[in-house]
């Protein structure tokens, strides 16, 4: 990597030329505050004391030469793994795409609020895939949101398919409902799920979680946009810390399509049980990418999921830390069946088992070649 | 059964020499009003309006023998399978030992609850089992509670052991924290149990289970009591009336030990996860208990517990309206090593495929008697 690493004791030296308060010095010695990122002008810590990061002004900010190796592990995500988020959020600033992302989520959110509770009519996708008249409704309650803001834009919809203009360099990916299943049952979490990808790479997302169930319901939001940070309920989030996998809590699913990658993934949840605090099986693809986000889990990996189960919680994890590739360890595009995302300091150690698993799939013939994606769509990759 | 089966209209007509209230049966008669049990002097219908049941007030209660084939199903868990919760609470009246276990639980949240979002010292038990000084601190405040008000009584705790007069009939059952890798990691859900056996049966029981997550923090209260039902936050709960396989959703766990039981229940994850829409995995036995009683999930099970993980969870399935047996179908008391609970309708295909896989566990001579019961101290078994 070229950089050279340097003690804590360093590091806080280097922070006292970068003039920050006093105040907090002690506590970075203490390790009461663990350096987290100054790669934006500012330098933001954990807080041991509330678990999220706090951000610390600061006149000069100091250049990545100067860090810890725990800081080293985390940073180059960038490098060993290739970014999936888009540059920018294209000719639409950030902050009104955002906007409209989490305007759309919260539209859709109501909806499915509205029908937890309620006697629901359920029909049947396959032999356990649900699909409820919520999902139908959350959907086209998102499509009013998106197209009074950009009417030219394309949208892919898990209900609807693919409506717009080709041409257009935003596609918008829908999951009205994430987590059919769970909702049919009452069974927290699920969500809704949006992700806006500009020239094939996401640009800004946004996930309504509904969590508690009976008796509690409530959400929380996740949001992000390309190079902006991810946020929850407003508020800076971040990947856990964690570098072992002994140490870690991970998270799976399992498709409705019981074929050879399934039963692959189930030789890993065997694995990765033997070897780790647990692995979680909930059922809702963007739920788990933004548990990841948020430092409660470690990594999420399923084979078989669509452009609007992962356009959202893939650019959540990347910005919120993380890193994101395809089960084989391959550069990952929404299009893919596969994803693999965790808090980066693990990526590698879990592609250790998860790599070979997935070859071994690829030589017996298993299709991984790009799900779909809109024909005559421009994308940057 | 001896029972004879008749129509949903013919137990409308039966209801009518009842003298229910004119104005539900039309509702009866558009199955907006399900039966659910008229054994204890009134009518309980589930209301599809409201998920949960409705009691109305009914001058005379019908009989048994008139009932639709559904109710039947439903009602005769305790022929097919052996009840496990106390006749009655003993000397102690139902209210003011609620009254306790409640109050046991709630205190013991209220450290959990303090604790949440803080750092946490966490030690080691075994490779990925572990303790945290908010167990410990919960337990005492849950001994306090109870030494205050039944000084004489005998306790077993998590943390501390077995405490107290062996010639008691009363034996205390207290998780601290159930679904403590879950805590550590900020994941939904953990929980504090606290079950309470009167002459070795579960009498009374309480969990409080934490929701949520980061951000958005929150408890719902579990009770029962034996012969009064469960309720959540105060409102009585049913298990579900799911009566296939394929449309339930489950839920089992993995011991921290590795051994041939936990191999086994690999292999009945994978089976069940083929046939049903789903089985999860939450880390908390208490709160996946909870959740077959609050009718969310169908059916939990698992190898390796012990009497604080089961003993207010099996009451609160049982008082729910489901059934509880060891994973080879036996009767089941809190000092064995295995629990399938489930919604009564479900057991016996459920058990179709894990009994024999247990059975061959006990073929191997896997160590499967009871795990633990306080010397000298008297059970009605």
């Amino acid at each position: 990597m070229g950089q050279s690493l340097i003690s804590s004791t360093t590091f806080s030296q280097s922070l006292r030329h970068c003039q920050i308060p006093k105040s907090v010095l002690p506590l970075i010695q203490q390790n009461l505050l663990l350096p987290l990122n100054f790669t934006r002008g500012y330098c933001s810590f954990r807080s041991l004391e509330h678990g999220f990061p706090r951000i610390i002004p600061c006149a000069t900010t100091p250049t990545r030469r100067f860090c810890t190796k725990s800081l080293l592990s985390e940073i180059p995500n960038e490098k060993r793994y290739s970014k999936v988020g888009a540059e920018s959020t294209g000719p639409i600033p950030s902050k009104q795409l955002l906007e409209v992302v989490e305007n759309a989520a919260k539209t859709g959110a109501e909806v499915v609020m509205d029908a937890v509770n309620k006697p629901r009519n359920i029909n049947y996708k396959g032999l356990t895939d649900l699909v409820t008249d919520t999902d139908k409704m959350s959907e086209a309650a998102i499509l009013g949101v998106l197209r009074k803001n950009f009417e030219e834009h394309l949208i892919l919809g898990e209900e609807g398919g693919l409506i717009g203009d080709t041409s257009s360099d935003y596609l918008w990916c829908i999951d009205p409902l994430d987590g059919t299943t769970n909702f049919a049952h009452g069974y927290p979490s699920f969500a809704v799920s949006v992700g806006v990808l500009f020239r094939g790479k996401p640009a800004a997302a946004a996930v309504v979680e509904f969590v508690g169930g009976p008796m509690c319901w409530n959400t929380r939001i996740f949001s992000a946009s390309a190079g902006g940070g991810a946020f929850c309920n407003g508020k800076k989030i971040h990947v856990s810390h964690t570098e072992k996998v002994e140490h870690s809590l991970l998270v799976t699913g399992f498709g409705y399509e019981h074929d050879d990658a399934w039963a692959t993934n189930m030789d890993l949840f065997k694995e990765f049980t033997d070897v780790s605090r647990g692995v979680r099986r909930l059922g809702a693809a963007a739920v788990d990418m933004c548990h990841v986000a948020l430092g409660i889990v470690e990594s999420y990996w399923e084979y078989r999921l669509k452009p609007w189960d992962m356009a959202a919680g893939v650019l959540m994890v990347e910005e919120a830390g993380g890193a994101v590739t395809r089960m084989d360890g391959g550069k990952f595009c929404v299009f893919d069946r596969s994803v693999l995302v965790s808090n980066g300091l693990l990526h590698a150690k879990l592609l250790e088992r998860i790599g070979p698993a997935t070859e071994k799939l690829k030589n017996k013939g298993i299709d991984f070649s790009l799900w779909f994606k809109p024909e005559n769509y421009s994308t940057d990759f």
